[in-house]
């Protein structure tokens, strides 16, 4: 049953008059349940609960700490279908794809339960003593890692599951002792509520602090401020565009004491194809990215939104068909009325711009429903005008006609971080394609080769961020392993007896 | 031969009007060369340069940058006792650290040439592809580290060479393929001349790109600003005061594109000492704190400046021994008048607050010399005055009396975060610290045990940094190898082919 109300630690709280409601999308109607927005007083009370968790929770053994995140999964699966339908009314996705995202959503949070089986993760290093040395003895030294403290999350509209309440930044977080405070997405707080009821279960049921955990409703910008500027926040995960992570930023960097913000934002995904991939398989790559462009309607933060290849009849021939192969894909619900018309706008505004060609069919389409569409223009154009390279938010595709290979590259130097790039080639290219790979993999966090860039491997070489505005910190991912880097934090021990130091730099 | 011109690349340069000098604090005389500071255009020449030289330097092999920073390190040796008459005629410190610091500076070169003969830094992941995986094949996926780009480096006033123009934060840099663009320090502006003049010659040497590496002269803040603000540096390293530090890292955050500010800052590296240490270790402990305190004449990052005990008569010999040993060493000078002053000032400030008690009999010491001291107050004078926790910037002590344990740790929890922690008992305690450590590791980058907190080792496990504001970010380090990793981002390869992949990537 769905209460509408926050969860503050282990209660559920609803003090506030601020309420509002979920939409169906491909309804087009207001969802039954009605959610109010935490007071100020209930996300303080949030916060100090985290961190008087944190004080006993950053010393809870490794294994009751697996134990919590795999009893979140069991909880997340014995949700079973009410989970699924309730996401599927605040999202509009499919059935499918929700199954899929649980199913991610649960085996991130057991392979995080599983990486906390070694201490590979603590980034440990272990110099002993040189007592004789001159000039001077050398000390022991030993490091390892401790949690940050209280992290806030900030989940994302485009996965309700994978990449929100119990996502990656939750897992991650609660894998290695911070406590998560998360601000509910307005869009599925009701996914929300059951997914934050599910995490609540398992804290009770594996003897968690009571502040471990609390989920947050917010209908508008300011619960999301005050948890930022609190003084016992210590970090935050954010998930979206680039206008909410860069004013998250920004509130973190004026704090007394700055705190560090991981935003994975935007990204428009370039894609270079060779004249000879297109001259072999330009009908194969047209038909493949009439896929990729339109997949969970091109609300991927993936989605590849420009095509970049030099001026040929082949790269024409290839724009055609992209443009011919996307309209006979049955067109999409999107998330959300407000996400569908910032969809509207957006590709209103780029396709608008001096010099582009909109070469897909006009679609009709029900309310909320996205016209996917592929436009082009000619390099000298795009290099010269920075609007066609801001990001349009669902099925948009934007293929550019270079001169030459100078002016490919000379784009690609130009492009703004990218969290993907992809090279479309044959192996005769092989040998000249070194200078596109070092120019691109400058502008992005992961290139790939002959694929598309939607679908996120979780796994630990995974790499899910890149240079700004794609992320805030290319040093680190907010997916695979690795990603819980970003709430950890060094500390060195010098010449501490054994039975002071934690396990993982003891002798033996 | 001193020029008083900025590097811009290989060529020197000084076409601006503003001059300075520098000054020997044990004459209290200006030196006699003239710098002059670098005008806005060389500060964007030289960032210009390091642009281009960054799209070959990334790509040189690792075994050629090694040759780099072994030659760097064998042209400071060669400037032979030019470097130490230079350095101890800008600074006041003897020739003894003199050598000391330049050997340093040389061992942390070559130890980064070290690095450079394995992968080891370049946090290599590899997951190979699992083609037939249902419901998706999985991609063959493989991680690895990029250079960030042009590095901005700020040298410290206190270590002239091991903390400055060929320091760690350069030589780390330019061991991961980011040139260096470094921001003289005005108090010692002949030996960062010196030391440029080194780095160039090597450069030349070796064969590097010009524009590898510059050295601006800076009389004011101004040039340090525009280097900051300029979208072509893409990170930037500081070793200084919190103001300066906190100036930075606030210009940085307000870029269009934000970049990452590693700043090591200040830090009054608390010392906890239990009554078993008092009582069968005091007058040892005494001297050992008079000596650490005073080295350096107090200009460490890692000085002890607060010393917590609780109340009792052994606590009450303890300070007084502390007190009178100070007073038996002879008083040092300080790097720069302005340091003094600003010592003198802070000083006042602290001792003259409510209930502080100044122990140490007053001395009289020349121009530019240090007047050590140690002063006393209980622990809840400390608690409720902020003044107190300041840092002191010289050789000063303050030894907290606190009520109890309780009082002791609640002093301990409320503290600013640290460079370093140490605590000082008796094998007897040991069962009875866990509650101190976990307290006290919270607030600190290294915690050390029955030691004196001044003496950074530069090795694998050496944690240099800690909770703001001792540095801007806790999860890197500035000395150590690990330190590498704030100039170097993450990058993964999806199904690339083998001749396109990095040498630490390619299979066998």
């Amino acid at each position: 049953m769905i209460t509408g109300k926050s969860y503050i630690g282990f209660s559920q709280q609803s003090s506030g008059s601020t309420t509002y409601k979920t939409i169906n999308p491909k309804l087009n109607l207001e969802n039954e349940w009605v959610f109010t927005e935490a007071t100020s007083e209930e996300i303080d009370e949030a916060i100090n609960m985290a961190w008087i968790a944190f004080k006993a929770y950053r010393n809870i053994s490794e294994s009751d700490r697996a134990k919590f995140l795999n009893a979140i999964a069991d909880e997340i699966e014995a949700l079973g279908d009410d989970l699924v339908q309730m996401y599927c009314a605040e999202s509009g996705l499919p059935e499918g794809r929700a199954n899929g995202e649980r199913n991610r959503t649960v085996f991130q949070l057991r392979s995080f339960a599983e990486m906390l089986q070694s201490d590979d993760w603590k980034q440990v290093s272990i110099d002993t003593a040189i007592p004789d040395r001159t000039p001077a003895p050398k000390p022991d030294l030993r490091r390892s890692v401790l949690p940050l403290g209280p992290v806030a999350v900030f989940g994302s509209s485009n996965f309700p599951l994978a990449y929100s309440t119990a996502g990656g930044d939750t897992a991650s977080a609660l894998a290695v002792g911070c406590p998560v405070v998360v601000k509910s997405h307005p869009m599925h707080a009701g996914t929300g509520e059951l997914i934050a009821g599910a995490i609540v279960r398992a804290a009770q049921a594996t003897g968690m602090p009571e502040g471990v955990f609390s989920n947050l409703n917010s209908k508008g910008i300011e619960v999301g401020q005050r948890l930022v500027k609190h003084p016992k926040i210590k970090a935050v995960g954010f998930t979206g565009s680039i206008r909410g992570g860069r004013a998250l930023l920004d509130l973190a960097a004026q704090r007394t004491e700055p705190i560090p913000v991981f935003a994975e934002m935007g990204s428009i995904n370039p894609v270079v194809i060779t004249q000879n991939a297109l001259e072999y398989n330009g009908s194969k790559w047209a038909e493949t990215y009439a896929g990729s462009i339109t997949l969970g309607t091109g609300q991927f933060c993936t989605n590849p939104g420009l095509i970049l290849g030099i001026k040929s009849r082949e790269l024409t021939s290839f724009t055609e068909e992209l443009a011919e192969k996307i309209v006979t894909i049955d067109p999409m619900v999107m998330l959300h009325p407000n996400i569908k018309s910032a969809y509207g706008r957006m590709k209103s505004e780029v396709t608008g711009q001096s010099g582009v060609s909109v070469l897909s069919a006009p679609l009709e389409v029900e309310t909320n429903y996205a016209d996917q569409a592929v436009a082009t223009v000619d390099g000298s154009a795009f290099l010269s005008n920075p609007k066609l390279h801001t990001e349009v938010f669902g099925p948009f595709s934007i293929v550019v006609q270079c001169e030459d290979e100078a002016q490919l590259l000379e784009i690609i130097e130009n492009l703004e971080g990218q969290l993907t790039g992809t090279i479309i080639a044959e192996d005769s290219d092989l040998p000249n394609l070194h200078t596109i790979v070092d120019e691109m993999r400058q502008r992005v966090g992961r290139l790939i080769f002959n694929g598309v860039p939607t679908g996120v491997e979780v796994c630990p070489s995974m790499n899910h961020g890149g240079p700004y505005p794609s992320s805030t910190d290319p040093r680190f991912t907010a997916v695979g392993m690795h990603s819980v880097r970003r709430w950890v934090r060094l500390i060195s021990y010098q010449n501490m007896p054994e039975s002071l130091l934690p396990n993982e730099l003891q002798n033996g």
